[in-house]
């Protein structure tokens, strides 16, 4: 089935978007502007965006020093508006800098397992001060609130500031990180040429954003789905940041991989290592038993059932969330809170030697014959300084080299799809089955 | 209100409980004999409370050492199955014993998050081993085995175990720790003595099976509420326990009134110091500003405003979980599993110099004139073995002891209402008002 979509002139991102068989009838021009415009309502105060718990005339004189702007402290929550100057000398001179953290979605369940484990240490270290950025929509705003309180109530010593809310230009500045979260839901009936469009589109106005305001070497990492043609949609509208920033997130099915792996070879998850996963985070998804290793070992010298290796063991990988959704009646928030952290912690650590992880990234440049341009999940090291390399002594198999490229013919089709939200001209939709994982978009 | 339980001879204890005003008609001795026999049914088999997710002939011959008896390992899940014996010399040689972990209440959302942060390491340290053995009820049990397979995804390397059932006698086999979150939530129209006597009969069955096959010196903390007399029914059920081992946990009203102390002071949260939560886990509960500290001096010397203490303090920390529920449309599971962690890492590292923290525990003993025989808030101090002593150099004013007294005696009619399950004889109840906190049942 082939479909083009056609954007009607959409007073917010939150419209549902017409689908049907003509050309895109909107320049990529006009739509940045109209998309402008919903994001940064000239008419909406700053104030309904950005809330502060605490009225300053409820606060008595405060013993500790406070900045000399009391304006400069404005756009934060509750107990971290009166606390901290974050530009003061005193901090970055004693502590390490505080790192900004933008998260999208930040009202979800994935974020609301993620910002607790931000928060505690456990990712970026207990000697690093965090200040989170968090991005909501008017529907989760409220809820938005609420785990700002929360995360007041948990009295972290690193969590310096907190702020919230729906303005994407207001909520990036200066974001070292951005995690994007957030992301539409498949409703029923919606294709899912419809469903690239709604949420490319929220992602060409994030990229915008992020080009826009963000620490221009902000690292983003991509989690809501479709994560690869989303992140490329990003990084597309993001011209000035390196696209080499851009990851889509398939740690959730590398951890899945090596945990199948260890099942089936009957030793334990952390005899698993050089585990990769290959192309886009959908069922065309390739976890590579040619090249991972158990306890040091080709998989294949280990697991010799090689009809499980080509068929059960993938479609155990692939087929995990779905089995979650069922027992577990929702899906999978903590793991992917986890494989998150995880992502970030591979960036921000030495990769042990020999070893790798996977990661999505812009393949341009890439030594394996990939197609460029694309966002593709490869096996990555990194040397803790929050860039990547990629490995190179990778071998490949006729039957590998098939599915990859079946993998590549997804995106590159995903890609034609959204060629109107990535500044390539008129989308085309020819994608030729319905690969999304369920319980993961 | 006047309300006398009897207990029918319930099959099991999810069945609900008549209550009228006559006597308690069974003996405890015999109440206990119907309680085991709910809970251990001679004609459920094993294998449908203890589930491994690999059949022993899925597996390939494994090239790690198996433990020598293929049926020791039967009561895990998963990939916990295959990995490691717990009981092999070289675990205890190499690494910290691995600490068996029990949590009831598993499949619910405190859990969902107390578990993830269990096992990453985040609460024991990062050289410490963790088992973890979680209970569910008949109900719950697939979302349980979906907590187990997402918990296998995450790859956690210090979780050796996982092991799920609905048996407090299998699942708190072993039990270092004891982390007893499962309650019944109140049902429409149940009055607050109806919701004493069905969590109350939970926790003296829990208390029986930690009396028989827990570690005879396992620490248990009591989340479920009400959380006090929960936890007094507890210990009375396990004398073979230290009384002093049973903590109500308290913690996350600590954290609040830190938070609100510091929010009016406008400094940031860890400049509140020595904050104690007196009494029980309800509305009377009294967060104490007589010997708070803020920046290391008395609170009084630092925010002024005597009203605010005593009325809109008091009233913030107590109304805290009903407007997050009204924000945020559900309870505070977060920060709920963070002040867990908290209260474990309170008494598993020392406590700072000078500095103390709440704990709901048994009075006996108690310098402070609180009644004794029962479970109450009070400020302790630990050196990090797992122990506490009281702090002793407190003091007290007319204000303070009118609202200790009146906190003292609902938790004293708290327990004449629970007497048929503490083996104290008749239960009486005459509760004065209701003073549940709003989401924390």
């Amino acid at each position: 089935m082939a479909v083009v979509a056609e954007l009607s002139s959409s007073s917010s991102y939150t419209k549902s978007t017409r689908l049907h068989s003509s050309q895109c009838s909107i320049s990529s021009t006009h739509l940045s502007y109209l998309r402008r415009r919903t994001f940064r309502p000239v008419t909406r105060p700053r104030a309904a965006t950005i809330t502060c718990s605490v009225a300053s005339d409820q606060v008595q004189a405060p013993i500790a020093i406070q900045a000399a702007d009391p304006n400069s402290k404005n756009d934060c929550y509750g107990v971290f508006c009166l606390t901290y100057d974050l530009k003061a000398e005193e901090e970055t001179k004693s502590w390490k800098k505080t790192i900004n953290i933008a998260v999208s979605g930040a009202a979800g369940m994935i974020s609301n397992h993620l910002l607790f484990k931000l928060a505690s240490g456990e990712v970026f270290g207990a000697d690093q001060p965090i200040a989170m950025k968090l991005l909501g929509s008017e529907r989760s705003f409220e809820a938005l609130e609420g785990v700002a309180m929360e995360l007041e109530d948990c009295l972290f010593p690193l969590l310096r500031e907190v702020k919230i809310g729906i303005n994407p230009y207001e909520v990036f500045q200066d974001a070292d990180w951005a995690l994007l979260i957030g992301a539409k839901p498949r409703g029923p009936g919606m294709e899912r040429a419809g469903l690239l469009d709604i949420n490319g589109q929220i992602y060409a106005e994030q990229g915008k954003a992020l080009n826009a305001v963000a620490s221009p070497n902000v690292k983003v990492i991509v989690v809501g789905n479709p994560c690869n043609t989303n992140a490329l949609i990003c990084l597309k509208n993001a011209p000035k940041i390196p696209a080499k920033n851009f990851h889509a997130l398939t740690r959730l099915d590398e951890n899945r991989a090596k945990c199948q792996l260890a099942l089936k070879a009957g030793v334990f998850y952390d005899k698993v290592s050089n585990m990769t996963i290959w192309g886009n985070h959908s069922t065309t998804q390739v976890p590579d038993f040619l090249n991972a290793r158990i306890n040091g070992l080709p998989v294949k010298e280990v697991i010799k059932d090689q009809k499980w290796l080509e068929e059960g063991f993938t479609e155990k990988v692939q087929k995990r969330g779905g089995v979650l959704i069922k027992k577990w009646g929702r899906s999978s928030a903590a793991s992917t809170a986890v494989s998150i952290a995880d992502a970030i912690k591979s960036l921000v650590t030495p990769t042990p030697e020999g070893d790798w992880f996977s990661t999505g990234v812009y393949t341009t440049g890439n030594p394996y014959g990939i197609a460029e341009d694309l966002v593709f999940s490869m096996p990555c090291r990194s040397n803790g300084d929050g860039d990547y390399e990629l490995v190179k002594d990778i071998i490949f198999d006729d039957y590998l080299l098939q599915r990859i490229t079946k993998s590549e013919a997804e995106l590159l089709a995903e890609k034609r799809c959204v060629a109107h939200l990535t500044g390539e001209g008129v989308a085309f939709c020819d994608l030729p089955e319905d690969t999304m994982l369920p319980g993961e978009m």
